[in-house]
């Protein structure tokens, strides 16, 4: 399983992605979820990918190559036309590989988040559908998730606003979400990939591996387990002989 | 959709469950999911169950007539031939309702949560699957879910510990618990039924049914919220150029 999010807020983006891949019961492996695409200057995107890892690979070999030659994510005009160009090499990967997985009764389950930036337009966020059609995050709804994705929900629907949220705690909502999820569902592990960026910069310059045993990213989880055990203490104690309701 | 959950500590249960239940998309209803069984002094059942209303109803109208006639629950020797005796009427049910629910592509999808007591003996708490045989809490695992169960496993694995956590701090849990899937997912709603038992007390004595407009639950939701939100803000900001690890 994998989990990713995206969230974006007025000021920019941030990116976080888990690494765990298995093939099987008895067999734990890790990938990198998280791939960027730069033209400094001109152009930032982060694709996030979840689902079977032979065929996001591909999507992005296909994209990459697409990159390097000036077409595709190189060459898109807006955003909505970046998103459109990974939806085209979902469905091209779709049409090499859909029926002989589904011959076997595996599932077609690509799901990707992009994000970004091409220079004059705003910074953006979608998620990509396998399918191959995109949907756009907004101001109401400004995070995307893919994966396993509800155990990390609860925290980002308390926390993230479009329009208040810094950078900097987004951030922190991010690795706390991802953390959540670690900590309730073993298919979701290190190394743990994060990335923000700042609306306007045209490049990344804020990228963070955590490895499992990163003392930044343990200091985080034990400093919020501490906190949340707190807040529940500071709830008031539950009253089971009300005053009845006023009429 | 449904969440109940059951907590098991030293010193007793925490039982709670939500009451929405729908049969379709515009139709929103309400159903108690929790059902008492009580012969004070003598043994104390409480059920919690998810999945389809009507077979649901069906399993604790059976069991209810069991109990009248000192049969079933009222009979059952260990807490274990209890969750059986429960396991039986969910048999029973499937025998009478599975094969004509799976013709139209409905699934016999019923889980039940049994907590309680029988003098002299510890008190449980079990789950029963629908196939209808029972799992036991344990020291290591000391909850128990069932339907919608993820939104609310975080701070439950965060906070639970069956030696330490009070009944009131667990009371808490539960309530927040529920409060965070409601949050996320709009098929689980109030009411909110409540139930704290403490080991010994052989009766139902700590009830209490939260309305969507409690006072006391909104007050609980926007305490949490905010407390949230500064737990987040306390976590150190992450810094994207840490000193390179200790080889």
């Amino acid at each position: 399983m994998t989990y990713c999010l995206g969230i974006k807020t007025r000021d920019g983006l941030v990116m976080a992605s888990d690494s765990r891949t298995n093939a099987g019961f008895d067999q734990v492996n890790v990938a990198r979820k998280m791939h960027t695409f730069e033209a400094e200057g001109e152009r930032v995107f982060v694709l996030l990918a979840s689902g079977s890892l032979s065929c996001t690979q591909s999507i992005v070999t296909l994209l990459d190559r697409e990159f390097r030659e000036g077409r595709g994510l190189a060459a898109a005009e807006t955003f909505y036309d970046a998103a459109r160009a990974v939806g085209e090499q979902v469905r091209r990967v779709a049409l090499l590989d859909r029926e002989a997985l589904e011959r076997d009764d595996y599932r077609f389950n690509v799901h990707l988040i992009l994000g970004g930036q091409i220079r004059g337009q705003p910074h953006e966020l979608y998620l990509i559908y396998p399918q191959g059609n995109p949907l756009c995050a907004s101001d109401d709804s400004p995070f995307l998730q893919i994966g396993e994705c509800k155990y990390g929900r609860p925290i980002l629907d308390r926390g993230i606003r479009f329009d208040r949220t810094t950078l900097e705690d987004a951030s922190r909502y991010a690795l706390i979400s991802i953390d959540s999820t670690m900590r309730s569902n073993v298919t979701v592990g290190p190394p743990i990939d994060l990335l923000v960026y700042a609306a306007g910069e045209l490049r990344v310059s804020r990228y963070r591996r955590f490895n499992g045993k990163d003392a930044d990213l343990m200091a985080i989880h034990s400093q919020w387990e501490a906190a949340l055990r707190k807040a529940v203490q500071e709830v008031p104690e539950i009253d089971f002989n009300p005053p009845p309701d006023d009429p």
